[in-house]
């Protein structure tokens, strides 16, 4: 049988857009941990919930039941405007690396947010437009949520209210200024808008913020505010849900091809784009139909999987939302200050942490120098100037592809390329001026963090 | 016969892809006027070029009567990297302004460079390479054209460096680390690196430089430096010959689905997506085909179309460059100082300018605010964030668009949408600040350009 000519990009057509979500909940023979109320430790119910989350979104929330969720026609319209992305075969990385290694990477960053974030962020604008709510709040770290968020709300007519983290916001005014142009509201956090706002910026009046800390912001305005809902872009299961959309597609454009990955790999910070990658083909392996090896990786400088623990924690500075079970560095926890490269959330989804703990996908972690080198040569022969967070994605792949090289092993690679770095430019001037360093926090550093969860009295049983 | 479904977005598949450019001087019954010598003010020969451009490039700026030009092998194979570029049916503008319009628009802004420039750098980088030359200089005003010109050069291997106008080098700290990421070496224009440059630093200390004096440094240093030669990203006959794909594949979506445009819009500096959207439709109208209404826009600010003489000029500030034919407000036109939306050459390639002057194209003027309006109009319902440059072609399709709903015409609009406006986020801000302000030339002011016309010595004839 001749082989089949793989062309450099595979796209779907518009009819070949999947059409459901896929819950990978649905064919986990051991279910993720629920959420639990930080007041009683009781397991959340959908009531509770629902005076922070949108309806809709709280029964997907809790969902570990129904595979497949169809998506709304509305969504589907507006995934029209940038969707299907590209599968596409890195002939030109090959023949750099000289592997015999194939390599494929599904490409999310070709719409304005720049990321695959626009995939929940367009379902949770729905959803909340479609309860009759005014508006939603939410925080934002590197700002690519919070661009996600605004084109979504903009596009459904609904109000758009970012916490973005100060240190971002300063560093970073043209995500500012995209999140404006659509139309947002965003405030820099901590903040004097709120009682946790006030109260953060009086404990620690220099603080250049934190996600926890904008988390704990945004949750607090969405409760005391009519009409408001809180929408968060990565962590929950609802959101590993949207994102599934990603593996679906990739699935779909290689299986066109009969290509099967041996190796799968996504970059992971709170979750949404590995758990949105890897979903459908993890749910082919929990059904027995199909090995692969799934590798997550993370900073080494924020290392929830490789250096965590898998316990109850809460899920921001404020410790006013529920706790999630997760592997996680504690809620506290800030990555140094020199970290560049995204990734910073201290804990990890809840069934992306099970399936860790499970042994049914591996984690690494990465230095961003290294990092930041395999962006460049990425850039240069791709042509794809990658987002931080994607690079280490690229990082993994290419160490696996050069580890092919040696054995002469033909293995096929995909990775999640999830977005483009035109607004980290920051940090690659860093690099090309050689003044970008590494850092790996020591066992002591990470103690106080991973302390702090041995005090929450449900991880005590 | 029902009518067919027209998706969201129309790709080419990779077999559909253009394998020639189209020359759209072998269709005009009067060729554009030649480049003329500045010394002896007679044609260009191909060997005079030769000190400045590649071989191969020379033949095809002279070429007037070679309809097709089959495009290199390995040019194909990194067009396949970031190509097909979709044409994309804008119902959700057409919904937003009540139109019975039906709009679409070719988007080339998915690229790092983001824009169509990498159509002309990889194939100026190739015939350079292809010479065995060492390396390329050009100039780069915004930095779309030298991010572009870096990433084919890192492809190719060859060095680049690049002059960019003072005022974008300070206002564009990101666009110069892409361009560095990509290898490339960034002066900012005027410089001490060139007798020009020292000459204009000391006439004008303060200047912020323009685009007309950063050519003059490229010139220099690519004729005074082993193995070097200059490239140009617009303006030139052979970059409208390269930006021809845009049309192509144009058309070629449309043809698809049976869609014949009534007009077809873009926005205009130099020229060179104008002219390569516009040659192959513009080829059907010379050959008596087909009907088209073509619109140039370009900037109140800097209107070399609707407001400039046809007459020979210089390209640069310098006067060292061969004179061209053409629309022109006279190489020592610099727009004001609150201009933001790029678009800022002095004159309008040789071709456009021609069918310009025979009537076979229309062209406005727009300002600035009215630009930005359109831009965050179609940000909010498109999803995508558009280069200013871009801008000006989605105002003039709005205005149609407009037009049609008032008379209850079904007309079919086709533009341009040259690139993302991701390093144009300073002048969004001033625009979501209420800051920006309009400015348009009085007679006055552009008399001293048009007046330096006529002291040339060919334009006297």
């Amino acid at each position: 049988m001749s082989e089949q000519v793989i062309p450099y990009k595979i796209y779907l057509s518009e009819d070949e857009l999947p059409k459901s979500w896929y819950n990978v909940r649905a064919d986990m023979p051991i279910k993720p941990a629920p959420l639990l109320n930080p007041k009683t430790f009781e397991p959340m119910t959908a009531e509770e919930l629902g005076e922070v989350f949108c309806e809709e979104l709280v029964a997907q929330e809790l969902d570990n039941d129904n595979r497949e969720i169809p998506i709304p026609q509305e969504i589907l319209d507006f995934y029209k405007m940038y969707r299907p992305s590209p599968v596409v075969r890195a002939y030109c990385l090959e023949k750099k690396l000289e592997t015999p290694a194939k390599i494929y990477y599904k490409f999310e960053g070709n719409n304005t947010s720049g990321s695959h974030k626009l995939n929940s962020a367009i379902a949770q604008a729905y959803y909340a437009k479609k309860q009759g709510l005014r508006g939603v709040t939410t925080e934002t770290g590197a700002g690519q949520w919070g661009t996600a968020l605004s084109m979504a709300c903009a596009y459904l007519d609904l109000e758009c209210n970012v916490y973005m983290v100060k240190c971002s916001y300063e560093q970073k005014p043209f995500r500012r200024e995209v999140m404006r142009t659509y139309g947002a509201n965003v405030t820099p956090s901590p903040s004097a808008t709120t009682e946790i706002g006030r109260k953060i910026l009086e404990e620690h009046p220099g603080t250049s913020g934190s996600l926890g800390c904008a988390i704990s912001e945004a949750v607090e305005v969405a409760t005391k505010t009519d009409g408001y809902r809180y929408v968060l872009g990565s962590v929950l299961n609802q959101v590993l849900l949207h994102q599934s959309i990603i593996g679906l597609e990739a699935k779909a454009a290689l299986d066109k091809y009969n290509v099967v990955p041996d190796i799968i790999i996504g970059c992971a910070g709170g979750g949404s784009n590995l758990g949105g990658l890897i979903s459908p083909f993890m749910g082919q392996m929990l059904r027995g139909e199909q090995d692969y090896k799934f590798i997550a990786v993370e900073p080494a400088s924020c290392p929830s999987l490789t250096r965590g623990k898998y316990a109850y924690d809460y899920c921001d500075t404020g410790m006013v939302t529920p706790l999630a079970k997760m592997c996680t560095l504690g809620s506290g926890f800030i990555p140094s200050a020199n970290h560049a490269g995204g990734l910073r959330y201290h804990g990890m989804n809840s069934v992306l942490s099970e399936l860790y703990h499970e042994g049914l996908m591996e984690a690494r972690s990465v230095e961003q120098t290294s990092v930041f080198e395999a962006a460049e040569m990425f850039a240069r022969v791709e042509g794809i100037l990658p987002a931080p967070e994607s690079s280490h994605a690229i990082r993994v792949a290419i160490d696996e592809a050069l580890k092919c090289k040696e054995t002469g092993e033909e293995k096929t690679i995909l990775f999640g390329l999830t977005g483009t770095g035109y607004f980290d430019l920051y940090a690659y001037e860093k690099f090309n001026n050689g003044e970008m360093q590494d850092y790996i926090p020591t066992d002591e550093e990470l103690k106080p963090g991973l302390d702090s969860l041995d005090a929450i009295p449900v991880n005590k049983k």
